[in-house]
């Protein structure tokens, strides 16, 4: 494991993918050659139904259907049935993405870009307040660069991608494509810094980077994706590992607070600890098939890149030292997370906090003359909540029925429905419906269009909805880790697909011995830890002071 | 010209770059190689300036100055002495950017990166507000799909970076690292639009992109940069024009009242107009140097790729047409445009809608027990002002005195000081200097620390600034501009540095004459034409019913 394996994604997208379904695997198959005829590609189910909302029905428009034949209308594979082909439909469906013309790219479309717009809004906040400026480092790098750290070359060679021609011209050194980039932010801050009064010196980059995965899955492994990168410089190892853990910390509560994600924070066994890393921190998500889902990490990275690029400073005696060092990231994965979170049978449901459409309104009539007066509710409905803050979305299109419409934006996650007939127009009240209660459960009739009672009870609801996500993640992940006391038990549990935690202190052959016997790796020795004295290891009796937690992961 | 340059940068990046000054040019050719040594690079002005800020300086600390010797600090490079020069002394010592460690690429540091954030959050929100959505499209592009459109290999072919090797295997197909997007914009939208219910598409991207130019200069041209690309499709090319327009007419906007840049917003002419656009309209900015610089453009593409790539719609009629196309642009580039505007002898000045840091507050005391009074008073007025929404900076090392830190922030360009003392403590009230009225003149005593009443002053000032920078910009471009009615009188005004407006309807080899002649191209036909009859052409005599701008440009 090389040095460059320094960020969470890295671990994750090199481990072994799991099989897809053969319907998952057939549409993958398809979009890995370039050059596809635009008929073999309309045709497909993930193209034709990524364009379904504003798909000509045959029923509306025959010559359209005869020209362009395209698959009928019909919902996503149930999640309970098959999860790999239920992720890839509701990226299709909900328009989140869509696969770029190279192999293993992807296309993020608004929907899903609007995710991660949220997080991008929210992380910045976090990350200027806690005292890191953004700046932006070239991503070319010389080959040189990756070649300085031995385990760099190692570690990253494989998943390279380089560019060798430019300007019409073959160049005299292979340039990277940035995998990630702390060997062009050493050289840089060998520059930057001179003495302790550089320090502390505390950045971080919103980037696309290149790794050249084989096996590939939107979001989650993609030979390109977004993420951001922090990078600081100390003084001193203290307040490098301060940073590093007050970042898993930020990202730790982005997770339970915005994104209703129950993760697990705590520090990476010794075998999955980045080689450059003195100490690696990660949160650990439990995905709808019990998957976990290395969701951020944060390096504690030690002196290793500072000494393989001499970054130095004059302490306060005078005294040259090399600088101490953390990354940290988070990437256009947490999007696959989110969806594997949180998704149902019906597609989609997003918490309210990074929802990019918060509230849809659905209006409702039969005869024409019913028409103007439900949609200019509609319309002042949507003021009203827009002017509170609230992200409202109308449908206000002829194409689909009322009942497609409250499929389609299931399927798309939105946490809220109003719907406004004719008959609530009289009344000056709407139905409100909730995307995470089902049925007429979750429907609620005569809710006055009165703006303060509106206002107040859309608002509460959302709140509501935001907690009872991150509730039933939490309940789900509770009842799907069991604590175990010997390997028997661990292997128990894995093979029912669960979480296993239990005390460890073993070597590590015989970490990687549970991994080949069982496929589950240490996912995190947790931050918090059962209270109560201590205990035997699982799998050597020894007294271990701590509990790993283990699982099959993305 | 191919298709390819379809955006704004590329017809400029392409022009012949201007003879750097002989200090200018050592400090860039020394950034051209790889792997120099720390040492070089410490005692090279640009790098030793650039850490002037937290450096060390010899007579507090000379052990430090004694191992790593420095240069003095001295002013930069006075702007009316060495133009360019002194622009690479402010990117420098304003801590804006460094250079890359490969040829022609650039870092771009956190002060530089927030005057890039400023102009991301203004035109993000007009962008949305204009009915577009973000998203994301891969880097990579098969270097097929460059080829689809004759003149785009044709033009791009000399400057692209070629990816060649992934993941340790040659490709079958070299991946183009992209230059614009427009082929794999086209190749997806091929898939998403079927029927005129699907347009207009409108969606924008905020990307790294790279041209492989070998003659390269910060912010203004370089190997990889930032910028956003707009792409719309749409049903008529009425439609199209009408966005085009208006996109241009968003940069337009964003100069004049964000960046206080008064640009001529006009039409390329038809030799400008890139390949593959019916119509290029572009913002044209005069720097201080009297060269132009195209800062931003907007292209009618008809439907040159919609061609190409099959990109086909059902009418409302049933018949299958081509989609009508445009894109538009602005990039880290205007950074650039930003400093040559408005900098002066003593540095960076920055509008304070986008400046970083409006206000500095520079607490000064002898007498350490003035010391605690002084900083809480800073402080105070800190709190005050960052309520108010004013970005404010206290400057309270120990390690300057207050002359330097007053120059020191001059020269980044922070619109207003504060200066708190020990008898402004006393007395309850502060003394204000601006950033643009040099001396005695600019600065005003006794302003009152009262909330309300400093709040006001505060706003006021920055308003004013604002203006008067806006105000300054367009005498200095109307004295620059001069009516010309003769090939001859244009030759006088082009020799004497200036920009030469007149009646033109010539051919394209009497302007390409102009330019091998003159050094100048038409930068556009501006939008404001003068009222009047029609005029004669200049250089034919013939009738002509616009006006041209001629100059030379960056």
């Amino acid at each position: 494991m090389g040095a460059l394996k320094l960020h969470s994604l890295n671990s994750i997208l090199a481990s072994s993918s799991t099989a897809l379904s053969s319907r998952s695997q057939s549409i993958f198959r398809r979009h890995h050659r370039i050059g596809l005829s635009p008929r073999r590609l309309t045709t497909a189910n993930f193209s034709a139904q990524s364009t379904a909302e504003k798909d000509v029905s045959p029923k509306t428009d025959d010559r359209v259907a005869n020209q362009k034949p395209r698959v009928q209308d019909r919902g996503i594979t149930p999640r309970s049935e098959d999860f790999n082909a239920w992720y890839l439909d509701v990226i299709a469906d909900a328009e989140l993405a869509d696969y770029g013309p190279v192999r293993g790219t992807m296309v993020i479309r608004p929907y899903g870009y609007a995710i991660w717009e949220a997080i991008q809004d929210y992380l910045n906040v976090k990350f200027k307040e806690t005292g890191h400026s953004n700046m932006y480092f070239p991503q070319f790098i010389p080959y040189s660069f990756i070649e300085k750290e031995a385990s760099h070359v190692e570690g990253f060679s494989p998943e390279l991608a380089l560019v060798t021609i430019g300007g019409g011209k073959e160049l005299e050194e292979k340039l990277v494509v940035r995998p990630t980039s702390e060997t062009i932010v050493n050289h840089m801050f060998t520059q930057w810094i001179h003495s302790y009064r550089d320090l502390p010196l505390m950045v971080n980059q919103w980037a696309n980077v290149t790794r050249w995965e084989m096996r590939t899955k939107p979001f989650v492994r993609t030979l390109e994706f977004l993420w951001q990168e922090g990078h600081t410089a100390h003084a001193t190892l203290e307040e490098a590992e301060k940073e590093a853990l007050q970042m898993i910390d930020v990202y730790t509560k982005f997770a339970y607070e915005q994104a209703a994600i129950p993760v697990i924070a705590g520090r990476k066994s010794k075998l999955e600890t980045f080689a450059g890393a003195s100490k690696t921190y990660t949160i650990e998500a439990m995905m709808g098939d019990r998957k976990a889902l290395q969701a951020g990490t944060s390096h504690n990275l030690g002196q290793n890149f500072s000494r393989a690029f001499g970054t130095q400073f004059t302490d306060e005696n005078g005294q040259r030292q090399h600088v101490w060092q953390t990354s940290w990231a988070v990437s256009t994965r947490f999007i696959g997370g989110i969806i594997m979170t949180h998704g149902d049978d019906a597609g989609l449901m997003l918490p309210p906090q990074i929802a990019p459409i918060q509230v849809v309104i659905v209006p409702i009539w039969k005869k024409d003359d019913e028409r103007t007066g439900v949609l200019n509710a509609a319309l002042s409905v949507k003021e009203v909540l827009t002017t509170a803050g609230i992200k409202v979305r109308v449908d206000d299109t002829d194409q689909r029925t009322p009942g497609w419409k409250f499929n389609f934006w299931e399927m798309k996650g939105v946490p809220l429905r109003i719907e406004i007939g004719p008959r609530d127009v009289s009344s000056g009240s709407v139905v409100i419906s909730r995307r995470d209660v089902p049925g007429k459960q979750g429907k609620v009739f005569g809710i006055s269009m009165e703006t303060s009672i509106l206002v107040a009870y859309v608002k509460d609801k959302l709140d509501e909805i935001q907690s009872s996500l991150l509730g039933r993640a939490i309940s789900f992940r509770d009842s799907n880790i069991v604590d175990v006391n010997s390997y028997n038990e661990l292997k128990a549990a894995i093979g029912e697909g669960k979480w296993a935690r239990g005390p460890w202190l073993a070597s590590d052959q015989d970490e990687l011995r549970v991994k080949e016997e069982t496929g589950a790796t240490i996912r995190c020795f947790p931050f918090e830890q059962p209270e109560g004295r201590i205990k035997k290891c699982l799998m050597t009796g020894n007294p271990a002071e701590e509990v790993a937690i283990f699982a099959k992961s993305y």
